[in-house]
Formats: C-alpha cells, structure tokens, sequence
C-alpha cells in the first residue's frame, strides 16, 4: 500500500469557474481577476477560468471574454475554460486560450437535464467540434459527468463512461475528464471505474473531479493516486455548492487534496499557506462560510492565535 | 486494492460524549437520553454515552450517574464511558457499566494540557486502575490521543505510540484507542502508525479515533481498513469541534464513514437512514448546524424535494 505514489501530481484549480458559477450574486470581473492572480501566485499549475456560455444560461460568468483574455497566457500556469459549442468555441479562440473543455454526461437524463440533447447527438456535436478546437491549434479535455452515479437514475455503468470516452479520444480529445458530479463515489466505487478506464484511456490521460458531498472525496483521490492518476480537479475553500442539495458541499476543497497529497510526500509545486490565504480572502468577498474542512481549521487556529495575543497583551 | 476488505466493522458513536462535551451550553438529560435512544435505534453497536469526570472539569457531562444508571445495559448495543481516575471507576461500577475507557496522550505536553500530569506519572496511575477495573470484571479501553501529531509539539514518533500502547496491554487494558486527536494524520502516516501497532497490538484489538481537521479522516479510515483495523470511532453530525481551532470540524461523521463502508460492501449493522434522521434531530436540539457532509447533503435533498413538491402543487 502507497508503495508505489507518483512523486508529483497537477491540480487545476476549478474555483473562479465551476465555483463562482454555483454562486447566487454575480462576481464582480475585478474580484474573479483577483482571485485568478491569487491562486497562479499561490502556485497552482492548471486553472479553469470561465466557461464561454451563452450568459442567459449562466449569467454569472458573462464577463468570459474579459476574463479569458486577461489569462490566456498566464507563464507557468495553464489557463482553460469551458465550451460548450462552435460558438463557445470562437470565443476562447478570441480571447487566445490552449485550452478547452467539452462537457457531457455518462447518463440520459443528466445530459438531457444538462445540456438538453440525448448521448447520441451531444456526441454529434462533439465529432465536429472537437476536430475543429484541435485544428485551432487548441488541446481539448472531453469532460464526462455522472460517472459514480446520476441524480436522476442512480447507478452509471462504468462500460458506458468507457465507451463515451474511446469515443471522445477518437474525436481527438487529449485528455479525458471524469466526473463524479454528484461526489456519490467511494474509494472502491473509484477503483473498480479506474480499472476499467485507464487501460483504454491511459493514467495520464485522465483527469478526476471529485466533489465531497458524502466526504469521500480525500478517500476516492487517494485510491485514484494509489492507481497512478495524477490530474485531480478542486476548488479552493470547496467553492461550489451541489445543484441537487441546496448547502450540500461541492468540489473536493484543494487545501483538503493539497494537505493530503504533501502529508503523504507528492509534490504540487502549490503553496500551502498562500492558497489558504486565497480561500479566506474569497471568503470575505463572497460574504458567508465555505464548506473546506482545512479552510474552516486555518481560520480557527488564527482565531486561536488572536485570542492568546490578546489574552496575553491584557 | 481493496481485495481483502473486513466483512464487518464496528462503529463506536461517540456523539453522546466526546461531542456533547464539546458544546458551549449543558445539554439537558432528556435530550442527551433521547440521543442515545435514538443511536441505539438506528443500530449503532457501540456508544460511548459519558465520562464519569469531575463536573468541575467538564460541566456538561455533570449528569454522568444518570445517564450511566440509565443506559449501563442495553440489548445489542455495547455502552461505554471514560473514566480518568479511581474516582471515575466508582461511578461506572455504580451505575452498572460493563465497559469502560482510560485516556491519556502520545506527547508530553498534550498529556500535561490535557490531565496535568507526565506520562509517567499517568502510566503509574494506570497501573493500579486497569487491573482494578478488571477486577471489577469490566473491559477497558487504553485510549492514547495525539498519535499522528500534537498540538504542542508536532511530530509523534510511532515507536512512543507503540510504547505506551503495550504498557496499557500489559497492565490488562482489553483494547488500544488510537487517538488522531487533531485530525492531521494523511493515510500513509496511518498506514506506518499501524504497520508499527499492529504487530504488537493485534488488529482486532485496535480502535480507530479520527478526526476530520483537514478533511483526511474518511482517507483515514479507509487505509486502516485496508490493513484489517475493524473498530472505528466517530460522531453523528461530525458532533464535537476540535479546541485548538474554535469552528474547525471534530470527529469523523458517523454517516459519511457508514455510507463509504456500505458502499464498499463493508458491512456496519447501522441503518443510515435513521442515523441522518438522529443527526438532523440533535442538530435542532442544539441550534446551530453541524459540520458533516453527508447530513447536510441529506438536509439539502429534503429541501430540494419540498421546493419541487411545493413547485408542483402551485
């Protein structure tokens, strides 16, 4: 058991995207600048910035051209954000991101929930687009949700994420992400899908997103690490509720995955101490707690502090 | 991985105790009375109902002979108690308990905070108490915290957790405690902690206290469980916050351990559904919300499911 850890995995902080998506007040552009900055001086090596939706979808991120031109290029950190179509497309060739993501589901209904087509015809979309995002000259994630378990229909066949991702590779994705959307996974749960996936997919090809609804998340990470996965998605502080439980956590928070994966002596090349200070002041903007664990322990032990200075000064 | 998991674990709660002590208001007797019904309801094997200490220590747990008398002997489930002194013993033998827990720590300064005594003089005490309480014809729990970490001093060396753990052995304790007190133990450090113990403990003799500071207990507890460890510690809600970091998480949540053994087939006799039902209803009692993931996910489906109903009825 941990004989065998990478010695060095990558992060891509999902926060100012996936997080402040999931937000009910719209960011302010200067706050998500300042939050991007924060988190590429804290380190992290991959963030997903914005998504090029169209805003009546999720207006919260309208200011996607802003954003995705400001960290197009970003020197020692990539930068990607969400497409979800030809259209998304052109926008983050305008703003001169590498990077994309293409998302669908692993089930019928959450596709359809998510993104309103069946399987079939998402991957229509795909067979098009993706050649289209590589012929840009952009590296392209095939994004897969659901793949522990479906709000609507339960169990996901591992089979069907396999199937979905040859399919996506074929199309020319460089690297598959698997999501397990609804954090319903468990580390057994993770391992029987990996065992199934990298073989066809290989280990370095494929990117986990973990939430933490059922605190599984640090558990399912490790298993996935243990199996020579090394691209974890996560956001600071755990922003990012759970659509289908309202103050349910979201995203496995990065200093829980961070703190673990330092503990256990794999690199991030991300500094600790400044991410967590990223997730306070993000607090503070957004204006109520968020969900991390290692945040929440941080914030306590500088409480702590204060009251012994304070005690001791009177 | 995960080809060899236990068949069954135990799940010691300890909500009634080691989270209620650590409310800032006493919790009235019927209500802690009702709590411990409703754990024995929902199947919980094992629960440590109170700690006969001196109510000028702990005044939230100054009801400890009533909720003894009360629950000393109940069918199916095993109650226990901590006891830190002779003291401590009287009460538990007068109120008819079968099992009982003496606690000190791995560090020298967590030990002098925590009972204002060296380990040295603690373990000369013990000497006399565990075969006492033996004598007595009660089992007894030597709990050792701080084993991955001090508050004080950092760094544990496993080789003085392995000490102290066969000394307590060989003065009759029936079982060893495993404290991560502050919840910063990564699963390799759990693992080489138990490579250590395990020799000279016996796994089933070993009982598992973690606690979710950074996020890591579930991870925790999943790599034990991989090295056989088959007795586990932890709190409905997450019950019981960490007093070195005031709002940081406490013990492991009951629900998010069962729902991550249930879904690796480990089987934990508890019926999960009503152990969510016990911890949303103490977390009313108490007034303010608890920190574990699953019963907020919980929460969030309920209300998710009366917004849609309340949606569809309009």
């Amino acid at each position: 058991m941990f004989e065998n850890l990478p010695e060095k995995v990558t992060i891509r902080e999902v926060g100012p995207r996936d997080g402040l998506q999931n937000e009910s007040q719209f960011i302010a552009t200067p706050v998500k600048k300042e939050f991007i900055r924060r988190l590429v001086a804290a380190g992290l090596p991959h963030i997903e910035i914005t998504s090029f939706v169209n805003p009546k979808w999720i207006p919260g991120l309208a200011d996607c051209a802003e954003i995705g031109k400001e960290f197009a290029q970003v020197p020692g950190t990539v930068t990607s954000a969400l497409v979800p179509n030809a259209k998304g497309l052109e926008g983050a060739k305008a703003a001169g991101l590498k990077e994309v993501s293409v998302f669908m589901s692993a089930s019928e209904s959450h596709n359809k929930a998510n993104i309103n087509k069946s399987i079939a015809e998402t991957l229509r979309i795909f067979e098009e687009l993706i050649p289209q995002i590589r012929q840009a000259g952009l590296a392209v994630e095939g994004m897969v949700s659901v793949v522990c378990g479906c709000p609507y229909e339960g169990a996901v066949e591992p089979r069907k994420v396999v199937e979905i991702a040859k399919t996506l590779l074929r199309y020319g994705a460089t690297a598959i992400g698997l999501g397990d959307t609804v954090g319903v996974g468990t580390p057994l749960q993770v391992k029987r899908l990996l065992d199934m996936v990298i073989p066809e997919v290989g280990k370095d090809r494929i990117r986990l997103h973990l939430h933490d609804t059922q605190g599984t998340a640090v558990a399912n990470a490790v298993a996935a690490l243990e199996l020579g996965v090394t691209h974890f998605d996560s956001s600071v502080g755990g922003l990012g509720g759970c659509p289908y439980a309202p103050g349910a956590s979201g995203n496995v928070p990065t200093e829980n995955l961070v703190y673990t994966l330092h503990g256990m002596g794999v690199k991030t090349g991300i500094d600790l101490h400044a991410l967590l200070e990223t997730g306070a002041w993000i607090q503070d903007q957004l204006g109520h707690p968020l969900p991390s664990n290692g945040l929440k322990a941080y914030l306590g032990r500088k409480v702590r502090a204060e009251q012994k200075a304070t005690a001791a000064a009177s």
